[in-house]
């Protein structure tokens, strides 16, 4: 039984330009963290924020959480898709979204510390309950509220039961470990030498994929810095090029068609997160170039929408930023469905997402492509992420992993 | 110059019903009220919530509020859509949206504010203030970010030239006043009866248009009592039915298909308010009954979406719940440019709204259609809106009359 619930807004600063991009120039990195506290058990979750509001966001998260107080976890997640509902509805608070913005950051919050308590009552690793539930198990985790139309939990349990007999070949990603890909070389603030430098040392330390930050005012500079990184690792590794909003659409097209001549795997939230049909006449325009998108996504229903659209040739949705790992599937589900690969954001620095990436592949059959790794924080976590020659090693302690000194 | 700010949380709670709908079963109506001190002058602007979390958007808007600190109000005004795209682009708060839920709307108390605060120096209603104003004056108000493929600010300012003409003709709405329509005859919890014997008594009292909560766990429900307000008033009345989200796609082409047959004006908010597509798909199901929406659109860039798919009918921006006024004024040139009336949902009370719908129709050149009246919060404010014979009164204090006792 849940006996009592916290929230801590925990904030940490960062270092020399870490975090910066065209959009957010100073970013505190900060985590409005639940615990659910069950016997022996301290169920940890959080929502990330940049620093200014954060607080808010715990408040919103023990609005909800103070409603599980006196339930029993394994209760909750058996159908824990009618509990999300019934949060994300609660008639008053749900005017200031719905489903979006601060409410919904405190919903992730709660929902992930669900999780994480569930799995360390059961003292298995995330990945490891998840990928042993059946499918039935599956789609009572999710709300299928507003997403019916392209996809209901009919079908969705036809899918995962059609997934269910390669299962076992694809837990062979437990060993091998799951691919990483390095966020951290060519932040905004940094220098051409520095991201020259930093490019290179990902290189040697393994890594097969960069993202460089773009969305300067001077478009030269994109250009430039573009360049300058493609020679410094040659043609085998793949550059993510993240513009973090900073376009409207026609100066998007017109940088994009020139960001092309590096040939970048992807471009990244190329203008506003709201705007539906701009990236999907952005994407028909730069073809066969892909956009990726979701890091500011924060629903299910905006998901459906640009996968509906075609404009998303890669889908980022973080599970620290829609309503938590319960939302998480709901979306990785409809991605499936398209055949649009998942590639998280990582506000959790991966801590959380090396789980779900797991699960996705396994029990989804979504492809095991890359996940993003981010380092800033690691000192932080009680069991940091392990990244060891670009492959994150597939954690082993019970939980989410989500646990914060 | 802006001394000091405060932030007040006022909630009212309502009486046997009245507020309900198929989603807020007991809402408390509540506003998240900010007051800019200047001089001998107090600026007031709020937010509309259903309560729960009133204290969140309040937090919210002094942060922005803060900001305004020594500023002069004038200064503020002479290019206010600067200091709105720079509020609102706050690097680390912005992550908490960005433009939707609580950080715009407390974005919206705050700008509300300011234009209360300008309209009160200058010793004016805000209408006069507004429609006084020359089209360069008025576009240096708004931030044209994200919506300049479909909108640039030259051609706004042109549009804005192009009605100056007219503008002393249609001057003549201040005289005959605004007409109002009634939504109070129809709440969600009110019996058969009831709503039978308020739709009756608005008629007597001078309105022409009434609308009825729908969206019902039995359809029927709401079949029935479609039928019975219309028998009651006849085929003269415009009748607007309201789901408030609380159907998805399949349902609501269903029940509209049936609710035709009352021959509603409009149908109001059939599903959720992020759904572009589903909203499009359905408008087209339906034609040629329209649906109105907007009530839950936070901003900009997704009303651009719904315009550019056709699929409104009817545009029901709120000021309230948008970032207010400036943004407000933004949408109704998106849809003059569209072709699409605007009739706001007035989470005021109509009270801020009385004065832009006569901006909207004096200077942009907007049909003078009609304003929801919603009574209950009469009595709470210190120049209440007069209705009479089912027409707005043109208010005549200074300010937005939002002051509250």
């Amino acid at each position: 039984m849940i006996r009592s619930v916290t929230n801590r807004d925990l904030r940490y600063s960062l270092e020399n330009g870490a975090g910066s991009d065209a959009i957010h120039t100073n970013p505190h990195y900060s985590y409005a963290v639940t615990n659910l506290i069950s016997g022996d058990h301290t169920g940890t979750g959080f929502a990330f924020t940049l620093g200014a509001g954060n607080e808010l966001v715990c408040q919103a998260a023990a609005f909800y959480a103070q409603q599980l107080i006196g339930k029993d976890i394994e209760e909750l997640m058996h159908g824990y898709g009618e509990v999300f509902k019934k949060l994300a509805n609660e008639q008053q608070f749900r005017w200031l979204g719905p489903h979006k913005g601060i409410v919904h950051l405190g919903l992730a919050s709660v929902t992930n510390a669900c999780f994480d308590l569930w799995a360390k009552k059961r003292n298995v690793p995330l990945w490891k309950l998840l990928t042993g539930l059946s499918p039935e198990a599956i789609v009572s985790l999710l709300d299928f509220s507003y997403v019916e139309d392209v996809l209901t939990k009919e079908a969705a349990l036809q899918m995962l039961q059609n997934e269910a007999a390669a299962k076992q070949q694809r837990m062979a990603i437990l060993e091998k470990g799951y691919t990483a890909y390095d966020t951290s070389v060519g932040w905004f603030n940094y220098s051409d030498s520095a991201i020259v430098h930093n490019a290179k040392k990902a290189v040697a330390n393994g890594f097969k994929a960069l993202k460089l930050k773009v969305g300067s005012a001077a478009e030269e500079k994109d250009i430039r810095r573009a360049k300058l990184i493609r020679e410094a690792v040659g043609n085998d590794i793949k550059i993510m090029l993240d513009a973090n909003q900073q376009w409207d659409l026609q100066k998007a097209i017109r940088i994009c068609n020139e960001l092309k001549k590096i040939d970048p795997y992807w471009i990244e939230e190329p203008t506003h997160p709201d705007d539906i049909l701009a990236h999907k006449t952005l994407a028909e325009t730069i073809a066969p170039v892909k956009l990726a998108l979701g890091e500011h996504v924060p629903n299910s229903v905006l998901f459906k929408n640009f996968l509906q659209t075609g404009s998303a040739g890669f889908i980022q949705v973080d599970a620290v930023r829609v309503g938590g790992v319960s939302e998480f599937i709901l979306v990785s589900l409809l991605c499936k469905k398209f055949g649009v690969p998942v590639v998280p954001h990582v506000g959790d620095m991966g801590q959380l997402h090396q789980h779900l990436v797991l699960f996705n592949h396994i029990s989804l059959g979504h492809e095991a492509l890359f996940l993003e790794h981010i380092p800033h924080l690691k000192k932080h976590f009680v069991h940091p992420v392990k990244i060891e020659n670009g492959v994150y090693l597939t954690p082993q302690e019970p939980g989410s992993s989500c646990d914060l000194k």
